[in-house]
């Protein structure tokens, strides 16, 4: 399959598609449309027609996509044909439940190692963790390889864990703490911020 | 103000906006620049002015903006300048990671009741809420006129649930279960799924 640079706004969507396939695979379903997946979805069928055209030919028009072939190749695409291992630094209330959420399972993630500066967390379990002292954390991560992390501490710690992350070789990071980061051009970076989500909404309410 | 439609995606960026100004005045800061803006949050500062000015005129040119000012307006717009009560939907470690954040303070919103169907919670204290059963969540929703949702069920029972909320008067969802929820035009609906961010960046890694 030949790689050209797809628009990021295309990639953000697979994601979506993935977990939709995946979710009619797990009810035994076979085949699939742009259409049912655009009705589940709320995006037209077109539009998804065009966004999995950029990368192969899925499916045949008239006969749908075969669901475990269109998991098989979004998976290879976003590269979780493989398990990730990634880290958690901060084991407050977001990091454990992160640590504990099951639904990582079968999305290409795998919780490896959480982390805390508080010294009355540092040695307690969370679910099967540990939890490491930060000032351990680079030298962890850069052993074990990990560069994919989660960042759920407090806003001010916030900014220095990302850079001592990057230091340690990790270039996706997933921020929970209420700041805005910033990162080098070669790390990416995608924020979760429930105020944020909640207050694009209320715009729209009276 | 005249009202008149803004782009969905320039309503996306006033929060992280107001986020980044609320921070300044929590420093004691008092005047800051779309230069500055756009340096914290990777946006362009003309992109910035842009996006503000379709609200009306917040600063003039070389003098910057007034971060008071700046703060009220942009909670005006957002409808976050009153604080919105907020049910969660699943009581399980997510559902109670939220109801115990303390990341909704200031920001627009106040959990104001956790709703679960296992009878073992019902009844259980999560933070300072008493877990109510679902059985009773239309009334009290409706009874306590809440139109925001966060729903962290499972992902079979999320959009039954969604049915139920949207029934009882909730009309912006924040949905934190693993599947893709169907609601009717005048409801908001946002998703958070930890797996689907990471995907995203996943496919810039090799």
């Amino acid at each position: 399959m030949a790689k050209k640079p797809i628009p990021d706004i295309v990639v953000g969507r697979l994601p979506q598609y993935l977990r939709s396939v995946q979710r009619m695979a797990a009810q035994g379903r076979v085949v699939t449309s742009s259409q049912e997946l655009g009705e589940r979805l709320g995006i037209s069928a077109a539009q998804i027609r065009k966004d999995l055209s950029q990368f192969g030919e899925f499916g045949k028009q008239g006969t749908g996509y075969q669901i475990t072939f269109l998991i098989d190749q979004i998976r290879h695409i976003l590269h979780v044909d493989k398990e990730w291992d990634v880290a958690i630094v901060g084991a407050g209330d977001v990091g454990s439940a992160l640590a504990r959420y099951k639904g990582f399972h079968n999305r290409g993630f795998r919780v490896a190692a959480i982390f805390d500066n508080d010294p009355e967390k540092v040695g307690s379990r969370v679910d099967s963790f540990t939890v490491l002292d930060t000032s351990r954390m680079v030298e962890e991560i850069r052993k074990a390889g990990i560069r994919i992390a989660m960042i759920t501490t407090p806003a001010p710690a916030a900014q220095e864990v990302a850079n001592m992350l990057i230091e340690a070789g990790v270039r996706a990071i997933l921020n929970y703490a209420p700041i805005s980061l910033n990162v080098p051009n070669n790390v990416r970076m995608q924020q979760i911020d429930p105020s944020i989500h909640l207050q694009r909404m209320t715009y729209y309410l009276d």
